[in-house]
């Protein structure tokens, strides 16, 4: 069975792609560079698709920059140490950019002839983006189906988000127990000049807080 | 109130932007180099920009060339004296194509703060295209509710699809009606070296049937 599994060089849809696999499914990566700061997590996504064994790594320039709306991917400065328990969406949410990105892995599959999509999305410990939530996924599965000519030929596109109810505590333990590295992954939307962490924005905390919960270091603080 | 249009630079894009300009919308319109052998109509789309009177035009490159599975994007040549009775969704469908394109749109439209989306596609003298019928607009619009900021906040995202149920000739005598200078739209998949319209492709054999039923002589070809 072949799944398109969208990789972008951090620790949850390494862990996605690694619990598909798992499944058996046979991976054909899918990597957007869209103008994001921390395009750092790219490289981390080439370093993730060998450990992954995927069959094929599809590097993807979408270039959001012109949309703008995000301070991922404008000028308007990444927010630093803000309280996650806040009501709200911040500044870090990218606009429909699950929506593109999934279409884009839609019209791949379909190439494919794969009717799997896997996406390491998580509605828990998130910072609160709507493309996060299963209300989300359900309705691409529907637009799937109605969008392609795999889907009217009677394919049944299904998008596996197997964190999606998983702390973050938890995906590390079950992507440990699958014996991944995750040394070799990135999450941080603020790195310094030099790729290391910046370990202030929302992403490096909620990593360093899952690390803490499941009582083991980050190998990528090591 | 402000819509975002997708403009490609063809004649039922051009058409769907005169109807929602007539109706009181403020166009941004948005076109998509997407590695199509017909680029050609990407200058068309800025002729088109200017004509609808636009408050923005924005050309974004996304390069499907690398996912495939079109004659439109790859080597593969344009078919051409088609029967177009026959059953089928031709070799020119890109797959998840307009799911990309609205999917873009969608997140232009949220940081312009507009709700409301223009497409020309077409269920009737349309090329069999599974994105072009009314299942996949309903599908749209639920997965554009829950996919966003705007949306969650309570937002009603809507894709006005004017041209949905109109014959190529109504599309035509309303756009005639509305004053548009369709000589300024390309439609052609397979243009000739010097960018003439090879008059044998679907869209061009579409175009000038619609033409004909209309009653009225397309200015592209006087």
């Amino acid at each position: 069975m072949k799944a398109v599994v969208l990789l972008s060089g951090g620790l949850d849809s390494y862990t996605a792609g690694a619990i598909a696999s798992a499944e058996g499914y046979a991976l054909s990566a899918l990597t957007i560079w869209y103008g994001q700061r921390h395009a750092r997590e790219v490289e981390s996504a080439r370093a993730v698709a060998r450990a992954l064994g995927v069959e094929r790594h599809l590097e993807l320039p979408v270039d959001l920059r012109p949309i703008g709306g995000s301070s991922l991917t404008s000028a308007e400065p990444v927010p630093l140490d803000r309280d996650l328990s806040a009501e709200g969406i911040p500044s870090t949410y990218v606009p429909a950019r699950n929506t593109i990105f999934l279409a884009l892995a839609l019209g791949w599959a379909e190439v494919l002839g794969a009717v799997d999509l896997v996406i390491g999305v998580n509605a828990l410990d998130y910072s609160g983006y709507p493309d996060c939530r299963p209300a989300f996924i359900a309705a691409f599965e529907a637009l799937a189906a109605a969008a392609t000519r795999a889907g009217v030929e009677g394919a049944r596109f299904r998008v596996h988000a197997p964190l999606l109810t998983m702390t973050k505590a938890e995906i590390i333990r079950r992507g440990v127990s699958l014996g991944l590295d995750y040394g070799l992954t990135h999450s941080c939307y603020a790195p310094r000049p030099d790729g290391r962490p910046c370990g202030r924005c929302d992403s490096c905390v909620l990593r360093a807080r899952g690390f803490a919960d499941a009582g083991l270091p980050d190998p990528l603080l090591a």
